[in-house]
């Protein structure tokens, strides 16, 4: 096992008929910013509940984060924030207005250029305005974790960072908010929690096979209550084992004291930031040719997914991790995420401009190993095709 | 799932070489109270490594910290603490000295008879001063928890208590620290581990796949590394993977959102308290009892352990579950735990003491359907025998 610091001081409340449970949890003299998305939290009335559990506070509001949240749109909350002293946060909705709010809370009392807040991946942050959450869509992780992805829309960068300033203070999951998901959220949702856990797990062995039970654990449970969550929008338990599985996949405790990859959601970012793609769909795309051309680096740890994931313990190694690979992709494809850049109308004629972006940002020595170079991002890309 | 609220905020730094970080994580103005047990920490150099990163800080020193930590003993830190005016404590040792460390740290400031810090169960602290840990001894999970047992010598008691307020700051675990220790210290961690799993995991079924599945990889990562930790003092990655492992087992992950049953605990500690056994020697004389006499209503877990632990899938359920226990049971012995009462010198003798003592202190409703009452109690210890 590799040495590791741990420390998720996030407050987790789960279960249905938490949100009112923010009367109590968001500070009595807080004056509060309740920061959402596209307005799917007033249709599903999530944001009425909000309002009621805050009712007699001091709460304004800011709506229209989008997915994949701007660094221009957040620059009109952090300056609404600053023009009337607003010090608490709460972020209602998805990975994308979390995201989002993490920026904005760092921004706030920030000195200089606010993107500098992002674009040094996190380590100018010194301070942040505090904050919590209501989670509606199960996916990204952000609801338990200190890092964050946003998008500079003039320079069409997808910049992450992170900062121990940045963990939410409470975040509440209650499963009841996702009833009114639609599939295509849902079935993203759990290809992003999955490639999550692939990235922490897939790398190469270090003799930590409690992290690895416990990878496997989350991913079993997707392919198992994925679907059931996919089909019945309004099965609770399947809607709540699935919101656990995504907190549970990003919160540091699978990645405790094991290597890292990344590379697939780097590479992931480039397609969205270029070419529109929803996050979740980048990483159907890139994982699958990932673990095929990476097969002779990552050999012990795909027969190891292969045969606790797959069940594919018999026979050839490199027949057992072709299975392994052709059942991940048939399992994205089984619930609505297609595994091509053709699907979505990309082609060769696209790859270039992404390489070109990855030198741009010196995102050239990707992966567990540091060796995912240009060449190998290129060999992904094409057989993503 | 049930509803649940999960927070931690331990900070952990695990690792070789982890002891010298104590220079940067206590705070450089803090007057230090040290606390240890038996002297096995000047004995192997732990002590040594933490005086040498505290050098030139405020330091006192309390040894003496016996297992099944006193009241009576404890006060005599309580005290020093309160004439020295110390203002943060640094438990180097097992869960014995953390749990005593954290009584200490509410009792320092607590206004009243400080026996009530413990006997009200710890709802009654309102406040502790800060501690952190260095950890010696993989077993109790008490170096990430907000609990502690404490036993008063006079009056013959164990008693658990637990406050949000005595959360260690931060825990070291260098699983070098551990390879001086005795093997039955270790074969008694891995049992206490393994129960705190079952405690959270053996109940009944509310649809909570990924808890089960994390439950499952403590256990068989237990079952695989724990051999090896005895059998080798200085395996470095085996007895990590214990020491994490029995972090994990009792830190919240496993018992988020489903029942938990501590009824073998609580008979354990009265068998401790009357007649002085290791505390994972009593979990390891009742588990297997518990395990038959509850056969009925933990059947659907029984079966689930059996084919996931043990992988025991096929014929008759009642063989499977019989399977399940005497497997467990020889798990226990393979590590140097004996399971019987006799294996300890009692016999039914010794049990009405025992049973005078659960009706004494109202424990007549135990485990996850609070109904294992006198006349369960005294059917697992005869069982026992």
């Amino acid at each position: 096992m590799l040495n590791f610091d741990f420390h998720n001081p996030t407050r987790i409340l789960f279960g249905k008929g938490r949100i009112a449970d923010l009367a109590t949890t968001v500070p009595l003299a807080a004056r509060v910013l309740v920061l959402y998305g596209g307005g799917s939290v007033k249709a599903n009335g999530v944001l009425s509940q909000v309002q009621a559990a805050l009712k007699g506070r001091a709460v304004q509001e800011f709506g229209g984060i989008e997915p994949n949240p701007s660094y221009e749109t957040l620059m009109q909350a952090v300056e609404l924030a600053r023009r009337e002293r607003l010090d608490f946060l709460l972020a209602v909705g998805g990975g994308s207005v979390i995201d989002g709010t993490k920026f904005v809370a760092a921004a706030v009392n920030y000195e200089g250029d606010a993107w500098d807040v992002a674009r040094k991946w996190g380590g100018s942050i010194e301070r942040a305005i505090p904050f919590g959450s209501v989670l509606t869509l199960p996916a990204t992780g952000s609801e338990m974790n200190s890092g964050a992805v946003v998008t500079h829309k003039v320079k069409r960068i997808k910049q992450p960072f992170s900062s121990p300033h940045v963990f939410p203070q409470f975040s509440i999951l209650d499963p009841t908010t996702t009833f009114t998901l639609p599939p295509r959220q849902i079935g993203n949702g759990i290809v992003d929690a999955y490639t999550h856990v692939m990235e922490q797990y897939l790398t190469y062995p270090v003799n930590a096979p409690l992290q690895d039970r416990f990878a496997e654990g989350i991913l079993l449970t997707l392919i198992e209550e994925g679907p059931k969550a996919l089909a019945e929008s309004d099965n609770y338990d399947a809607r709540a084992n699935l919101m656990w599985c995504a907190t549970m996949a990003l919160n540091g405790v699978v990645g405790a004291g094991v290597p890292q990859d990344w590379s697939t959601h780097m590479i992931g970012h480039e397609l969205t930031a270029l070419y529109g793609l929803d996050h979740a769909q980048t990483l159907a795309i890139v994982l699958p040719a990932m673990m095929a051309a990476r097969r002779e680096a990552k050999r012990a740890k795909l027969l190891q997914y292969a045969a606790r994931v797959w069940q594919l313990r018999d026979g050839d190694e490199n027949a057992r991790i072709d299975g392994a690979i052709s059942r991940t992709r048939a399992f994205f494809e089984s619930i609505g995420v297609k595994t091509r850049l053709s699907d979505y109308g990309l082609g060769a004629q696209h790859l270039p401009a992404v390489l070109e972006q990855l030198e741009t940002r010196r995102l050239v020595r990707l992966g567990e190993h540091a060796d995912i170079d240009l060449g190998v991002s290129r060999q992904v890309l094409e057989a993503s095709i």
